[in-house]
């Protein structure tokens, strides 16, 4: 199929409008669109077509719980590697949403999954998690283009977080996501905003 | 911005019809592609806003060839895992197109990256990983909506890789993407083709 510039157009749109979203409305999400999100995930690439990602959709009040005592305890430990005025500035962010955002996917990679037997891993056993990044990512756009805020927040014990779930021992987190209706929608990330980093230029080198 | 359901057609378009492609005509990227290129990437989300991917476009023809000698160690030594009808298959795969297509991009994180003051990495160091990765992606779904392939080769001794083009310290290689317009179009999958890997049922589960 040839793309064209109404393709281009609409795709630049979406990256253009993605945001990390921390501040969420409460109300759920629709069956409807969780089956698009996780359909999403699948037209992710993954290394030998392996799909190593493995979803689990926290539901539990008292799961939740742990999880945001998780949270919490890494990001007060978090902000203790700062001086005065940058943990201030830290402490004035909002890293989750995990109390607003009704919808929290733990997305975990399977370091032994069946499929894809082994194949483009053997040297990179990484592309696993890459390939869950991936569509961790796919299911991002996904979402905003359904008008539907994602929020990843890193700032876990990850191995706790695999035992609170109970999951196999093959699993490792990825990430987990917050995921809801935005309160606001700004084109302008809110590190930005915020004063944390504005967007320092990548390099992009000839060898 | 409110996203449309002109966007959503659009943006599944792109997710259907992006491939990982081997096989790659050899007419050039033109520069006004490899700008877009980049300018997505920086559209991904990076942990803290770290930004830490750091590209080396490989030209020099001597670097190629050592990029391609350490791609065929690789892969050679992959092949020896399998049995006999499985290391057949394997070796009936085409799993690069290093020498066909015009545009190498070696990508590489930066573990050390000034910007985003460590926020959002000091559990979970590997999100500096995941950022590239879905810079990665970013440029992959944009140079689709442009008709152009990628494929994302990862059969290689990644620290050799660093060691050929003499990268910093600090950098590892995340990706080694082949990019140049496919030889053919084919919304199914190679894998799929040439029977290697179906694609398997992901986990979406509550707890």
């Amino acid at each position: 199929m040839e793309l064209t510039e109404s393709h281009r157009t609409a795709l630049w749109d979406v990256l253009n409008w993605r945001r990390d979203v921390r501040h969420f409305r409460t109300d759920p999400i629709p069956e409807r669109i969780k089956k698009t999100l996780q359909a999403a995930m699948d037209l992710a690439p993954s290394v030998g077509n392996a799909r190593p990602w493995r979803v689990v959709e926290v539901v539990t009040p008292a799961l939740r719980e742990q999880i945001i005592a998780n949270f919490e305890g890494a990001n007060e430990a978090a902000g203790e590697i700062y001086d005065d005025d940058r943990k201030q500035a830290y402490n004035a962010l909002k890293l989750a949403g995990l109390r607003e955002a009704p919808l929290h996917l733990a997305v975990f990679t399977d370091h032994a999954p069946k499929a894809g037997h082994g194949l483009g891993r053997q040297t990179m056993p990484e592309m696993l998690n890459y390939s869950t990044v991936a569509a961790i990512h796919t299911l991002w756009l996904v979402a905003r283009a359904e008008n539907i805020g994602v929020g990843w927040v890193s700032i876990f014990d990850p191995q706790s977080v695999c035992r609170t779930l109970g999951v196999s021992e093959t699993w490792s987190l990825t990430a987990y996501l917050c995921i809801g209706y935005p309160v606001e929608v700004n084109q302008t990330p809110e590190l930005h905003r915020r004063g944390w980093q504005t967007s320092a230029d990548s390099a992009w080198i000839k060898a």
